[in-house]
């Protein structure tokens, strides 16, 4: 596994495999790995001849009072892991080699990144977009992986691709869960026993609106209010959203169809987690059972 | 000369020339072309194996009151004046297939979009890099070419591309004039004969303060008062700007030295007319004559 360091060493090396004729695959990763990250890599590894693998906490998607000096790092760990999935370049540039001084050059998709995560984190999917655009820019991906645990971030980078034309494909991975429902996040490991036991209450509530919308219900505010309630009755947990959108435009709908989802982000011992259930413009639900 | 309407057929065009190992030149224009347009053509012809012109007249970077509109275009003509410089292909997609609905990723330099031009184009160079980083994608050159005439346009791309990573060479070609000094521009077809005349007063101010320049004179605001004065002098002419900058942050500087510029616009017969003279870092002049 080659350990790439800067830029150019980074763009040199995609460079030379792409002449030699074989595609790249991409997962993107802030590091501290868990088995979520570990699906993505497999995936790129069935999908690619090539698969890069990078380790950035991009400073420009957190917020001023929000969590990146505190967000995990394991560098050593994350080698270790992604050696024995057999991947075979891991880039993790500096923060001076990725926004050198004077940088300047910002990416946006309006209109997206203000909805859901936006309402309480401006400016993170500006951060996002670009520092991705950058990336692939750098490793010259032909299909790049992203979970579906992060459904917005998936929705604004599939966008941006298809706006600008970029020359790869956006792969969207389920969301890896643990055993008791609680979604795959780096930031699972900040959290203490107790705080972890509350944090369920949001996979909890989404997966009660999955069962009721299996068992035919549809409309949105019955499911909002009862799968809120869930969370509120949570000891030690503040709620922030829980909505439920298209997600093309990320817009509250008043019925849950295909191609909606129910998404949302909670606080709890002072780290914020988010999640969502997906209901597919392929998979039929109860909404349109005739469809 | 291949002629692609679409930008499907231009991705796989570039993919195919990629493919078999040769590089790719590119020429980004607004068409109507010019003897300016065609020294880039013969640049970009000189630096690759395989050259593509695109001609496209970008809404993104008309403001609404802006020429987009009255903007000269003359497609037959241009694929004329393409064949016989051996062009490789030429790429002119419809504004639809460019910005299809629901169109929503923008990408901006910021800081350097709002000087100069951007005082009286807001939201100029947003359109501008925009539209260069999708042309980029879909064309994936090794080189991509630009006058320096747009000096603010040049540098924005130049710094986009730095920021964003982006696997290709901005090249800076000098501006081609007209005999009498009136710099190329696809807007010059619509002055008439009178306004064109009144129309050089612009490219004097330049020259004169050049010339001063060679003559030892490094005090920016005694030389702009007295170009300044040269084209308020001329009838029909308005002024929007004459400065002298650094051509890096493109902030006014006290005294002209080797990295800065002397830029301005004129209006004439509702003509919106820029154009510069540039004191290279690698030129001496008289401000650093021992250097």
């Amino acid at each position: 596994m080659r350990q790439i360091r800067t830029p150019e060493e980074m763009a040199a090396c995609a460079a030379e495999v792409k002449r030699s004729g074989r595609t790249i695959g991409f997962v993107p990763t802030m590091g501290a790995l868990h088995e979520g990250h570990l699906t993505l890599v497999r995936q790129a590894r069935m999908c690619a001849d090539f698969v890069v693998v990078s380790i950035f906490v991009n400073p420009a998607q957190f917020g001023p009072n929000e969590d990146f000096a505190s967000y995990p790092r394991d560098i050593e760990g994350d080698l270790r892991l992604l050696n024995s999935e057999r991947v075979d370049a891991v880039f993790f540039p500096t923060e001076r080699e990725m926004y050198p001084e004077g940088y300047r050059t910002w990416v946006d998709v309006g209109g997206l990144s203000e909805k859901l995560e936006g309402r309480f984190r401006p400016g993170h999917f500006r951060g996002v977009c670009t520092i991705v655009l950058k990336l692939f820019c750098l490793v010259l991906p032909d299909a790049a992986f992203f979970g579906w645990k992060d459904a917005q971030q998936f929705i604004i980078i599939r966008r941006m691709a298809t706006d600008l034309n970029l020359p790869v494909r956006i792969v969207g991975v389920p969301t890896w869960r643990e055993p008791d429902g609680l979604a795959g996040s780096s930031r699972n490991r900040r959290l203490s026993d107790e705080h972890r036991r509350h944090a369920l209450c949001l996979s909890r509530a989404l997966h009660f609106i999955r069962e009721k919308v299996s068992q035919g219900e549809t409309d949105t505010e019955s499911l909002l209010a009862r799968a809120r309630r869930i969370i509120a009755e949570e000891p030690g947990v503040v709620l922030q959203y829980l909505d439920i959108v298209d997600i093309e435009q990320l817009d509250p709908v008043a019925r849950v169809v295909p191609g909606t989802m129910a998404a949302g982000a909670i606080l709890v011992g002072g780290v914020r987690l988010i999640d969502n259930v997906v209901f597919p413009a392929d998979e039929p639900t109860a909404g349109r059972k005739e469809g």
